[in-house]
């Protein structure tokens, strides 16, 4: 997969406008690497030192993403793309409509996967956000649902929270292992069942106990999804103790409890 | 709803083992509060000094979450807590299982919203996250979902990610009006409809041009959910317009056109 394009063959391109703290456009260049993204466009930034912040927290961003960013203008960004603006605070309700309706990142998800469009993510100025006349511009809303008492989110973090929940959208291969591959087949659950009610009849002698026993197991570890390894271990744990047990119950003869 | 309830009755806490950076924390602070948590715990902190990076980076949890942060050892982490680890490393496979099985943040969220237990998020220090002594004392493992060629988050962008798809847990009511109750009702839509249909009437002679518009006008209002404000805005329009077509025509007389 090329960088910044969708799934669909859409083009994908992050637009800060007027950044002011270098360190914000670093945070949203290790996003969006994070997240599949690499096309970053800037809306008149800051100066952008090597040694500054931007590029201390890039993170591996550094070397791609932050020194190939554009400079556009607000002008050139709403004629190349379909735009959608983000923004904490959203229309009291449907009588104004610069900042309503809008849609949460999932849902923005769900409706961007559905059209092939050239989009841009736009984010605005820290601490005042997109102005009213600049929203009144783009396509779109977006708004990150967070608590009533303080929805307000830093820039940097707002736009990592937005291309978390795109990601499906850009990123083709995760870091993470693919666990649905990784339970263990039944067939090793049931041997584990089986183990263990074997090491049951060693520990516990009277039988409604021990069904009662093995039911909740069978049901803590159906709940659980356990790998192969784990099935394998604990299997040769239960046999080894019914093993032991069972030779110490023969070395001590017949039993004498209680 | 007390800070860091959740809602039912789960109380939730935020640890950070070993920050390294003030600002770190001081963004962790604010997601908290943009995600309804109130209880930070530090392992090991650095001074968060009132004039410095991590009050600079709270927002306004400047006024509660950072003050009250409290300080605890891992020991007390893991004795009173049921314990996630974050990390964006996790196994490669089910064969180790210091990182393995692990939830990502949304089956996190579904899996915590199903018992009632005391919980605390972990996350580690800034570029080597928790190591695996520390993972193998906790009781579940959360990974991010990540591009494979980037998976590191920094520590700041992790934490609000997680607290994002958490917030759930955590939050009664976010600042987001409901935008479901704000569709219009179906019986002001098919007034649009009508006055559009009288509009075309005066703009379009062509009967079968006429539905064939009339029908893509009902697939396009359809799938945009339109507001009650756009819809009774339009059919204004589409009355007036077609009012003022119907004079300009009176005026001129029998049609004369081609």
């Amino acid at each position: 997969m090329t960088g910044g394009d969708g799934d669909d063959g859409s083009e994908y391109a992050v637009v800060v406008v007027e950044p002011e703290t270098p360190g914000n456009v670093g945070t949203i260049a290790r996003a969006m690497k994070n997240f599949g993204l690499s096309d970053l466009k800037l809306v008149d930034p800051p100066e952008l030192r090597e040694d500054g912040e931007a590029y201390g927290f890039a993170g591996h961003a550094r070397d791609d993403v932050l020194p190939n960013a554009d400079e556009v203008t607000f002008d050139e960004m709403v004629e190349s793309y379909h735009t959608v603006g983000c923004t904490a605070i959203t229309g009291e309700d449907a009588r104004r409509h610069v900042r309503f309706p809008f849609r949460t990142p999932a849902e923005l998800r769900d409706s961007l996967a559905t059209v092939e469009a050239d989009t841009a993510l736009v984010f605005g100025r820290e601490g005042r956000g997109l102005n009213n006349d600049e929203l009144a511009r783009l396509d779109e809303v977006c708004s990150i649902p967070a608590s009533a008492d303080y929805p307000v989110l830093n820039l940097g973090q707002a736009a990592t929270v937005t291309l978390y929940e795109l990601r499906d959208l850009f990123v083709d291969e995760t870091q993470l292992p693919d666990v649905e591959r990784e339970r263990a087949v039944e067939a090793d659950v049931e041997r584990l069942y089986e183990q263990f009610s074997a090491f049951l009849d060693a520990v516990e002698h009277r039988e409604h106990k021990r069904e009662r026993t093995r039911r909740l197991a069978r049901r803590l570890v159906g709940r659980a999804h356990p790998t192969e390894k784990e099935v394998s271990t604990l299997t040769g744990v239960f046999r080894r103790a019914a093993r032991d047990l069972e030779e110490a119950d023969l070395g001590r003869g017949p039993p004498d409890r209680g």
